[in-house]
């Protein structure tokens, strides 16, 4: 079956609408039906690491950190104080092709000092984003890279506890606003990590990678029993497949499996995309691609093994790597939809001049769209969308009509009522106007 | 500290030996104390793939075969039945460098017809070694490649019930003869092995590695409480760490943990091979290399990643890769015995010409021993072992030496005793002659 049929079988319902006035069905009459959101979660960072590692001036309100929350990637040239043209224009791009934003809680960054916490800024950004209809995803509360250097004074157990109290305030604070979390990033290689000390590979060397996706998981669902929790990693081996199965086995519940898929080396393709999904799928819980980049520039040499170690110090976006990111972003999203595990893509960073500097953005740093863009708005909007659509219900007050699964709207004669089509095939729903 | 004083911390005792005569200390008396054995195993396949391969003839006597035992990698120019000059001399070969033989339990080779299992002629062959005072090892009882074709032809539920019965068969049947096994071979990559189709994938696939590998095991144990259960990979990255780790969380016992270390492609080194036992050593399990090759010709192209892709017609010894082979056999070696955690290293085929047609050997396909064969026997027999030496005993009979862990027997007056040193540092001792 083409990537297209198989899109329509796990994302569309052929539904049957009985629509109702004062419990009579209104029959012979005209309705509009028009989709209004997705089920899947087209996500994206929402406060990139440029605009964060810049720095924010401490005296920044989170309002005015909250109205650059979405000006991603644009860096230190966008002034503080917010509610720049530029910012509006960012954030018109990025709600109009998304719905699932995330945002980081690196812990060096978040509480660079310990006991200083960056909540409110990062509450404001969140909001910002769930005040326009957006899941907030939280990235990530444990991971060996860009944790607190105070950690490495501790002793381990002092690291552990530290750790844990950590995920009890963020899930805390958060919740509500951010009910869906990373909550430990890269086990795999977490005890072997290897290129500088951190106080989590220690204490991931000493409890083992099981006790501590164990511990941090019990903490993170203790104080907040409805997020979703996710264990996210970059290694698509097999390696990633046995700790799934031995924190599975063990008893720790994972609601999400996060897969990274940053192709700065190139286009995973179908065949290979398809053959990961598989083999993560078996473990029978919803997929998050969690990271994925795809360039529009030259690619990074196939023997760098660590992304970090390239550095340069320009990496051009040009006209044919954004006709090929173009397309690629197509087969990508296409390939994904395709199969009923994955849930949500989460792409890393709109605008160029993100992670590594690389033009992976859908938007040049100039603030244009690319390709991509156009690419991918042309299907989450409209090939995956069903704009306002006038149909008239027949003597028994129904419409029929295909639509892609997530949030609709019927109107008539001024009113206004709202359903969802949350799974695939026929679907039989009555709505009071 | 170097390896060689490592090599000595680990594996010397410093004993004070007390002999007596009826239960008096014979003072002032020479003796002799000579190693009669090592605690470390020195292992190598004992009845090599390709004389296996090459085929017995059905009415080759267990004897016949067993004599064979030892003529390993010679191929199908050894005549069936046993006894030729060149067997004994490959049988000699063998003994003076090793005590701890792999025997090949492949099942589709051990039972190709179902219910016509090999058994006798594997006794006979296990027999051979245990006479001579060698451990025997049986390679493997569950294995997707080498799997009975005829378990294809069978449900889940049936290849799960047959390879169950296998290992209680087995084990059950060699109990006395061999009391140490690889239970279950290449789990890692086991679920999605995907090069042709076979039982253990799909059962693997089913059930899971975590669940496969308790069955296994639990079988194995129940069938012989006493032996030695080991896991056994080629793959030394994360991947083996992650499984090893959900089989301990999942409370499964391993006896010892086994790491194959072909080196078609080139030695590793020392720091490579320290650095691999060290993140395995953490497990708190005896190590076994179980399947190590370095090769006297030219090495394998870096680029194949399935060693049994590269196929060629003749891969020759020669001289300079024999000087190699001898100076990396003796690194690896050291290496190994430098740390402690390393119980067993096991050779894979004496004589050339066995996997692969790889020169790979101690010996040259002409029978003749390389340097490395005489490289190896220096450190096992010289370097590592203490030959009959005369000492007299003081005032309160007593003698001291330093030696190699293993077994020692003491002789005076035409008397002899036997004790063992196990434990490296100072030990006291009383032996009755």
């Amino acid at each position: 079956m083409s990537s297209d049929s198989l899109v329509r079988q796990h994302r569309t319902a052929t539904a049957t609408l009985t629509v109702t006035g004062g419990g009579v069905p209104l029959d012979g009459q005209e309705v509009v039906v028009a989709q209004r959101d997705h089920a899947f979660l087209f996500g994206c960072t929402g406060l990139d690491s440029v605009t964060h590692a810049a720095g924010q001036p401490e005296s920044a309100t989170p309002e005015a950190v909250a109205s650059e929350a979405v000006a991603s990637g644009a860096g230190s040239d966008v002034p503080a104080g917010g509610g720049t043209a530029r910012s509006e224009r960012m954030g018109e791009l990025w709600l109009d092709l998304f719905n699932f934003a995330t945002l980081p809680f690196y812990w060096g960054w978040f509480e660079p000092e310990r006991g200083r916490p960056d909540t409110r800024r990062l509450q404001a950004a969140a909001r910002w984003f769930t005040d326009r209809g957006c899941l907030v995803k939280g990235h990530p509360l444990a991971w060996h890279t860009e944790s607190a250097q105070w950690l490495t004074e501790l002793s381990n157990a002092e690291i552990t506890e530290a750790q844990l109290d950590r995920i009890r305030r963020e899930v805390t604070d958060f919740a509500g606003l951010i009910d869906t979390w990373d909550v430990i990033n890269e086990v795999v290689i977490m005890p072997i990590f290897d290129k500088y000390d951190n106080g989590l590979t220690r204490i991931c060397r000493e409890l083992g990678r099981i006790p501590l996706v164990r511990t941090v998981f019990d903490a993170a669902r203790e104080a907040n029993p409805r997020a979703t929790l996710l264990l996210n990693d970059f290694d698509m081996s097999a390696a990633y497949e046995c700790l799934i199965e031995g924190v599975l086995e063990a008893g720790i519940r994972i609601d999400a499996l996060g897969l990274q898929s940053h192709m700065h080396q190139g286009y995973w393709g179908e065949e290979k995309t398809l053959g990961i999904i598989d083999r993560f799928a078996r473990y029978g819980l919803p997929i998050h691609f969690t990271e994925t980049t795809l360039l529009s520039g030259h690619l990074m040499p196939a023997d760098i093994v660590d992304l970090n170690d390239y550095q340069i110090p320009e990496w051009p976006s040009t006209p044919e790597g954004e006709e090929r990111q173009a397309d690629e972003v197509v087969r990508h999203y296409r390939t994904l939809l395709s199969h009923p595990s994955v849930r949500a893509s989460t792409y890393w960073g709109m605008v160029d001049g993100g992670w590594l500097g690389a033009p992976g953005g859908f938007v040049r740093a100039d603030g244009t769209p690319k390709p991509s863009y156009h690419a991918l708005r042309t299907l989450v909007r409209d090939e995956w969308w069903l704009a306002p659509t006038t149909l008239g219900t027949d003597e028994r007050g129904r419409v029929g009509f295909t639509g892609f699964l997530g949030e609709y709207e019927v109107s008539a004669g001024g009113r206004t009522a709202t359903f969802r089509l949350d799974q695939p095939g026929p679907a039989t729903l009555t709505v009071e106007l």
